[in-house]
């Protein structure tokens, strides 16, 4: 979109503490926008869930359609309990939006800095700083057929070429703005699938000889996460290695409530939202981390605005807050979502 | 087999440090059945690179007929760069004897105790002690379709109604002799396969009602066994999923050299073997860790040959060698395979 039109962003609240934490990315976004720094309009629109609950379906078409004209979209948190024995899940929902829009790329950063090591779970002392991109819209999440009777059931794990090459040019292309280095993630001494990643990547990887490019098998690469995680910059990876593999990074942070995640395709709105699900058992006691919403925010802002200024007024606000130790239970601290979306608030204004 | 009669033990010692610790694995064999203590022959055979080179083949016919007609197996380690583009792998070997001795399930003990704790690269406190039984000869490993032309690729993730039965059975049989508790690791939320699991294990876990049974998402497992690995006892999984959880578990020991794992069927002979591969960078230095070796060698006599006392006496004697800190590189040692090998064995016959 052009810089001073509005930004049309669609507002998917979801379930459990996800109103709660999009509230306050929602704060934040007001706060950083003020005085004509950034206009935008916002469409809230039921996803997950609170979307079975009024119309049936995870993912109903007004809200599809109101995806489908944003320029981006913030996504909080669906799934719980109560929908698990929905005929369509919230999952559902998730899986759809993803397809529909061609989200293909899922791109989460893995970073241990100096002032989050103390909430880390591994002794590791090394700046850990990574990024994975994961394929998205394709895999055994999407292969066909996928069949269940009474004596059987199997899941196909399918990948055309483009699905591939697309995602691959991807990461090294955002391999060349970090540290040149791509470490691709497969099973290639087993899977059909893994093999043919190889060769496409592999080839790609010829047009980038100023990235490093290394490749390593998923049991392996789940070791190195832990041993020794500053060895990656950019992971590629297929759909369900990537499910695993962000989740085990996100974990070795030790602070997954401060994480947010990037879905894109080649043209169209990218959603963000937070790494982590609905929390059922934190709902409603005001005390969910608001910051990987917020976070998801300034992602927005520098990716699907070009407005990096904001992005980064917003992280340096969440840095001071964090070192002021406001923050929530999960990060040890006794601040509730309101509080430690307040702070956010203040930090901008004064450094304003 | 009877007791008294004499064991046949086939012995696939592999490539690069394959053979290393194997002949370490065989001394203190040799060294705890003593003075008539247990009687056995050892059958030695090519297998993986190994046999590559000799036959042409990762698993030649005779390999295999000998493993048949033993009553168990040690395996060491195979594979390496050297046989990267072997038109038949030494993978294949492996995942060929799996099947063809219907190795169904893959056993594999994480504990972290008091004297190893300093090796973990994780922060938890808590003893952790918990076993992973992943299927063996089924799921995407072996499914068909699987294809690769130069558009698409294909994986098949199958699994039969028995193929879940059977290792089911198997990991809550585990469990009424250790906490009494299972977690199912999948992926129901997205496979179908998963879905299949989480009905038949339902099912079955009724039949155990003293035995708390749980499920956890491979995603969510990923975290929890860095964040909290102290809540498994017996986590039973799919082929694909175990590879990764496994070796993502035996890092959070930190002492990858020392875990043994153990691969049975209904009948047969069941394969011993360390966890870990045939780590090409350290072969012919005389360096590498033969404790995972010398464990399996342990867990055999256990396992296959109801002789608990002789693998205890093991143990005891590892356990005694690690606390005086007669350890190699690996455990932040600077003694030798043989130098620990001796140690071992020195204590084994001190305490007799
Ligand atoms: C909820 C689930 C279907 C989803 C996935 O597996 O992709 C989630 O784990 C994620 O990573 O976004
Ligand atoms: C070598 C490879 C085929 C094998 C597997 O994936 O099963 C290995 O990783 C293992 O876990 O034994």
């Amino acid at each position: 979109m052009q810089k001073n039109q509005t930004a049309q962003i669609a507002v998917l609240a979801g379930d459990y503490i996800g109103p709660e934490i999009m509230a306050a990315g929602l704060e934040v976004l007001k706060a950083v926008s003020e005085d004509g720094k950034f206009n935008y309009q916002i469409h809230e629109e039921p996803f997950g869930g609170a979307a079975i609950d009024q119309a049936g379906d995870p993912l109903p078409a007004q809200t599809l359609a109101t995806c489908q004209q944003s320029d981006a979209i913030l996504l909080a948190a669906i799934g719980g309990p109560k929908w698990d024995n929905a005929e369509k899940r919230p999952e559902a929902g998730l899986l759809q939006i993803r397809k529909e829009l061609n989200l293909f790329a899922n791109i989460r950063p893995t970073a241990i800095s100096e002032a989050m090591r103390q909430y880390s779970p591994i002794k590791n002392e090394n700046p850990v700083d990574f990024v994975i991109v994961r394929e998205l819209t394709s895999g055994i999440y999407f292969g066909t057929p996928r069949e269940k009777t009474a004596d059987y059931a199997l899941d196909t794990m399918r990948y055309r070429k483009e699905e591939i090459q697309r995602i691959t040019k991807l990461a090294f292309e955002m391999a060349t703005k970090r540290r040149n280095h791509v470490t691709l993630v497969d099973k290639a001494n087993v899977l059909a699938t893994s093999k043919f990643w190889r060769e496409i990547v592999g080839e790609i990887a010829q047009d980038y000889p100023q990235v490093n490019y290394d490749t390593s098998y998923v049991d392996a690469a789940a070791m190195k996460i832990i041993s020794s995680p500053d060895q990656f910059d950019v992971i590629l990876t297929e759909n369900l290695f990537g499910d695993i593999l962000s989740d085990e990074s996100a974990e070795i942070t030790g602070s997954l409530g401060t994480i947010p995640s990037m879905s894109q395709g080649s043209n169209g709105p990218a959603l963000y939202e937070p790494i982590h699900g609905s929390a059922p058992d934190i709902a409603g006691k005001g005390i969910a981390d608001p910051i990987s919403m917020v976070k998801s925010v300034a992602m927005m802002l520098a990716n699907s605005f070009d407005r990096q200024d904001l992005a980064t007024e917003i992280t340096n606000a969440i840095n001071e807050v964090i070192s002021q130790q406001v923050v929530t239970p999960d990060l040890g601290g006794h601040a509730t979502t309101k509080e430690v979306t307040a702070a956010i608030i203040s930090s901008i204004k004064e450094s304003r």
